[in-house]
């Protein structure tokens, strides 16, 4: 029997895939859902409103952070991203795990706030094909990317304080870890109870 | 890099199929091997010494109690079962995990004596399946059989205190949860820490 659902909090540093490695596995694993979160930054041509994030502007952001909307918010990069406490109402209502894809600030919010919860940090194999990751992206001017790479290097020294850390090398070796990981923690006591009657446990 | 091998101890009432799961995992995982216990009970037929067992006289197995040689070791059901120390030494010298089936009782020891480790119970679905398969393995009289589920009883009260709980109805997936532990653990820090020299960790 389960409880309530698992919070997969998934932290990693731009470049190093967590969007694709999170996508693949929600689509593929059953009975977890995608995290959508709110941001401020403007869409990239493949990113749908509603689907990939809530985009809004800065003035509703703010808004959300004065009327207590997000259990976790934080300004990278000049933009605004936050997850709302509506998002975890499906643990406790329905019962489904969530995944959800935040930065380290986020987390450590999170942790603080939120009770329970699995940490996970995806790491680049090296720094050198983070950024090379990034210039393939394409979305970003060179000074964005020198930027983000400084902010990656601060980041990736906080894989220690996450419960699992996974190599982002291969991306189906990533995703086989990251759906090992969601199937282990649901096979912790008390995430999910036995529901054994005959056995009186 | 591996910094030592996991320890792995499964335990569970007889007839749960901790044997059947425990070597279908060793056979298809890398980078395990399976403990060999010693005992004092006899073999049954399909069973070779040194393979599934060390089997030993009572004489031998408390000159080895005497003389420390076991991490852990428990009388179950008038016989002799205990792991001895050289085991372990995988764990450090190969950096190799280790699959270790014991009882509650050993895994009690095991806790006190050893630092680190993950603890899985396999549940039967219910007593009367756990009935069932006693009577199908045919190795035991009715009398035995009792005895067993009496101290079946007993023991699954004490899956609280294991990390994980697998609830043994269809093999194959109880296989694969097995699995999904074993790849999980492996992305623990300090378990494993990641050895990427570039990313100045």
């Amino acid at each position: 029997m389960k409880v309530k659902g698992i919070l997969f909090v998934v932290s990693a540093p731009s470049g190093a895939g967590k969007t694709t490695l999170s996508k693949k596995v929600t689509e593929s694993v059953n009975d977890i859902y995608h995290s959508i979160s709110h941001t401020t930054r403007p869409p990239r041509p493949d990113e749908i409103n509603g689907k990939h994030y809530h985009f809004v502007t800065e003035n509703i952001f703010e808004r959300m952070i004065n009327g207590g909307e997000f259990i976790e918010w934080a300004l990278v990069h000049g933009n605004y991203y936050g997850t709302s406490m509506r998002n975890l109402e499906i643990l406790e209502k329905e019962k489904k795990d969530l995944l959800l894809v935040i930065d380290v600030q986020g987390a450590e919010q999170l942790r603080r706030k939120f009770k329970g919860g699995c940490y996970i940090f995806i790491l680049p194999p090296s720094m050198k094909i983070l950024e090379k990751r990034l210039q393939k992206r394409g979305v970003d001017h060179d000074n964005d990317i020198k930027k983000r790479l400084k902010t990656a290097e601060e980041e990736i020294h906080h894989y220690k304080t996450y419960d699992y850390t996974i190599i982002n090398d291969d991306i189906d070796e990533a995703v086989n870890q990251l759906k090992s990981i969601i199937f282990a923690e649901r096979c912790r006591y008390p995430n999910t109870i036995p529901e054994l009657p005959d056995l009186k446990l």
